[in-house]
């Protein structure tokens, strides 16, 4: 991909749909780098057919199992589907997610299935970019819906939460207190909730305690009138999967009658543009600014000025050039 | 705090140590806003003598309570200790993290430790640096040790960590595979790693976990030559709590011996310069350029134009306007 007439061949064969094409392409934009952009932005045009649908949950809540049902059930309609898995191993842990990997293995023979983890190591703030990319990527190559699997906490989640069309929370039975106040912070953003190994029996504590705090906060309705439902599922004995695909699908017919998946469409492109925009100063800044940022520190470490006026300072400094 | 006049009486206030004044400014501080910025500014002048430490680790890894039996001791050897917890929970989870909470209740009393709890709901972005003025407050209250709790995952913790002087990684047996997945992702950045819950036991097998999974990263010796130790303790005993302190004491006595303080303090100083010149940045750009933005949105929908080089269009047309 060293050259623009590469970068296009690429391009063709995602549209094509070549899955080798699509996980290079998925790769570059990992990487990121200048290259990548045309061919990035070629990708783009040929997006907005797939139904995004964001699958998040607290670590242990049984999402990859529940992400591996969904893609058996949607192939079995004949529907291609993508799954960005975000992923918060690094090289370290290489082995601790096979639990989860190896049920994805079962689909990996599928042409109509395409899977693909990116580790939040040495991606931190550049990871939602390279999602949301393969995302773009996978809309383009042709897949009607993409899944992406997320944690749910921090920042660089709630921006790739905020650019989905559909979003699934999955709570589980028997996670510690802890675990489940991280998840309340992401109740809120869900469209449809699942409670997940509704096998267990100390499942239908977690549905009442969930119903109780969906009811403690007062939820109103969405502004489309959506009711979020509650569904329980089992990856073990496939229950409530095909309930649960038939919601997603559900919400998306919701959003078309309402006309808000246009407005969900235009807010996603908005949050992409500022994201951008902020990613391209920042970068050109610490570049061109790098004298002016060690003077201001020397300052900041004698003096003790404060970041915030120190950046003041800074900023009065870079604007007073810019106006000469 | 409306006036000028009230606002340095609050600073003088929390340089006297009382703690009412500290819990103002630090809930001023998280709500952010202009008449707040003279007090931070003025608190920021006294700031530099605390030793400030990162106790990271995921959900359910024992950190509050390895938190409040360190408090304990800390206060046992004379010294002031503050705590800012980032409290993954929300309105939604208010109860659901007494327990933790409830231990920290016996250290309330005791006016030699501050604790305070930060929700992530709601402050997502503007979080580390509620945190971190809050622990500048703490530093200038004079205290001696200031302890930042979080569990270490997003962009927003990592902001905390590269904020401290000396970071604590807490792992516990009995967790998902999942779940130490995410761990994995921080391992690196410890100065020092904890298994905690060593009463328990499957602890030895977490403990040969993680000296494999050291080992695997090769991890090289730091630049100032400390070798990252690995110490087990339980919060039910007390066993290895003595011994932890001691080494977090030693980690910055090895800073101060070998200069890496200074340049880590310098590093910080650095960080927290450029991101606040970030947040002013966005700031005003959002509110300066909304027609802008709201036309390239529109290209952006109906022609496919990727955010990239919408971005890249945008800042030329705020470009082309400052040099007019």
């Amino acid at each position: 991909m060293g050259s623009p007439i590469a970068s296009s061949a690429l391009v063709e064969s995602v549209l094509a749909g070549q899955m080798s094409a699509i996980a290079r392409l998925i790769t570059h934009a990992e990487v990121g780098g200048e290259v990548c952009q045309d061919a990035l932005a070629e990708i783009y045009r040929h997006t907005g057919k797939a139904h995004i649908v964001g699958i998040t949950g607290v670590p242990g809540s049984g999402k990859s199992a529940l992400v591996a049902r969904l893609c058996k059930m949607i192939r079995g309609a004949r529907r291609r589907v993508g799954v960005i898995a975000i992923d918060p191993s690094s090289p370290f842990s290489g082995g601790s997610i096979l639990g989860d990997r190896i049920r994805m293995n079962e689909l990996v023979e599928d042409t109509g299935v395409f899977i693909r983890s990116m580790a939040t190591r040495g991606a931190l703030g550049g990871l939602a970019r390279a999602a949301l990319s393969g995302v773009d990527i996978l809309d383009a190559a042709g897949y009607d819906v993409v899944l992406i699997e997320t944690v749910g906490v921090g920042q660089d989640e709630v921006d790739v939460v905020q650019a989905v069309h559909t979003t699934v929370v999955v709570s589980a039975p028997g996670l510690g207190d802890d675990v489940q106040a991280i998840k309340a912070g992401v109740l809120e953003i869900a469209d449809i909730h699942v409670v997940s190994k509704c096998d267990r029996p100390d499942a239908n504590k977690t549905i009442t305690d969930l119903k109780m705090m969906l009811q403690m906060g007062e939820q109103p309705l969405q502004e489309n009138n959506w009711k979020v439902p509650l569904i329980s599922t089992s990856a073990v004995s496939g229950e409530g999967i095909q309930e649960l695909l038939s919601i997603i699908d559900g919400h998306l017919e919701a959003l078309k009658l309402s006309g808000d998946l246009q407005i969900r469409r235009r807010r996603i492109a908005e949050t992409r543009l500022l994201k951008s925009a902020e990613n391209i100063l920042r970068d050109e800044f610490e570049r061109q600014q790098e004298g002016k940022i060690s003077e201001l520190t020397n300052r900041m470490m004698s003096g003790n000025i404060h970041p915030y006026a120190a950046a003041q300072i800074l900023l009065n400094q870079v604007r007073g050039e810019l106006e000469l």
